[in-house]
């Protein structure tokens, strides 16, 4: 059974996850909820309704897959296939009604993710890729995803989530990428790894991502044509401190940038 | 004529330049751009695009009425009505593929804005007020808009566009307040003022406003229950330091932080 394979059950997937989030997002639960004393967290329910929801259907449809998600235990995570799960990736956009968040949804082969998913339900946008190919379905139009080439720093759109999230000396070297790009935005979460496999930016770089933050993004930008590693250059499944870029000429300009700082 | 009698024009007028504004957003024409040597600027071809729609429609229905865009140049700013039109209100935004943008339309009497709407074409939402109401229509949902209290800053959560758009005095200013909010993001432009009124936020500081940043969003606010001034607490229309609450006391407890930066 080949990655492609699973793409129709993916789409299952996202669509049961993305109704299991929805009624939590732009929702007033938080002020309503008076007899908590406000400790109910929609985003946390919001997660764990989806999380269970995909958890259960992966285990009725492929018994023998491991699972592994942000919000409970490891399940077989020595399988040869391997799910993993993050049902919102953005909670702080997610809790301020922003736009910029999704579900990212990977399946990995003896620990390489072979199929990702990135989906917005509440705009109905989908950006998948299996490494090879990597494809958009939103409200407006469905596409093949391709970077764009970007030839050097100084012409670079860059993204981060925020540096206040780096340690000090991380931050230091970010800085010395930040200072040499055309462009440097702060935000955006899993939304600007899929804007950079559309060729709408050219390089993200982020710390401290758990391998759910970043599996499901990776077979994405690949597929689009991107690379995507540690700041050391190493395989990014793990998560860590990560690179993307479009255009591998941008990719190497930031590992020496990040090196240097 | 009251300001509720242009509600449906004013709906015709977001779905003009809507219509004006897609053809360049998530496009790669820039790339494409091979014989102005990546001289076009899609940001800007979409913006004169439908700020040209926008004023024709506006001199066609009433000739009389100004119009004040961010594009072109002043037409009767002295009328009793005037338009004070922004086609793309967070352009960086647009410019990366990410969806926090929008469509900034008001209408002002005597200098006053009595009518606001923000649109995102792509997502298909629209934001709109007139200070007296405030509603949201989307894909998924339409409803009233309306703040959500919060009794301190300390229990806020904080936007601003980015703390780099601000003068040194400023940023220590908004230092200020930073560091007393339970959360503090960066970025959302129009979005986070409109998230504001839908309840989900709490506070937006920002500086170096244009009227046409803000006008729009004036009635959305208010109508919402929320309030929206300087950081001296003077009337917001005319652009500048500003300050949006949707609770009061988070309101005077943000002017007098900044007072005391």
């Amino acid at each position: 059974m080949t990655a492609i394979d699973f793409s129709a059950f993916i789409d299952r997937l996202a669509t049961v996850s993305g109704e299991a989030i929805l009624p939590f997002f732009r929702t007033s639960l938080t002020v309503d909820d008076k007899n908590t004393g406000g400790a109910f967290d929609p985003v946390t329910a919001a997660d764990r309704a989806a999380e269970l929801a995909m958890r259960a259907m992966i285990r009725d449809t492929f018994p023998s897959h491991g699972i592994v998600g942000e919000e409970f235990g490891p399940d077989r995570p020595e399988a040869e296939y391997v799910w993993v799960l993050d049902p919102i990736d953005g909670t702080k956009s997610f809790i301020s009604g922003m736009p910029a968040w999704g579900t990212l949804i990977a399946l990995t082969r003896k620990g390489t993710p072979v199929f990702g998913m990135m989906h917005q339900p509440y705009f109905g946008e989908r950006f998948s890729g299996d490494g090879q190919a990597a494809r958009y379905r939103g409200p407006r139009a469905a596409r093949d995803l391709m970077v764009r080439p970007c030839e050097s720093l100084d012409r670079a759109v860059l993204f981060t989530t925020s540096p206040r999230l780096m340690n000090t000396a991380d931050r230091a070297a970010f800085g010395k990428v930040e200072e040499k790009v055309r462009l440097s935005r702060y935000g955006g979460d899993c939304y600007a790894y899929c804007m950079l496999a559309a060729g709408h930016i050219d390089l993200v770089v982020e710390t401290e991502l758990k391998p759910h933050d970043v599996a499901a993004l990776i077979p994405i930008i690949t597929g689009a044509g991107g690379i995507v590693t540690t700041w050391e250059g190493a395989p990014a499944e793990k998560g860590g401190r990560i690179v993307a870029a479009g255009d591998k000429r941008v990719h190497a300009a930031a590992l020496m940038a990040l090196r240097a700082g």
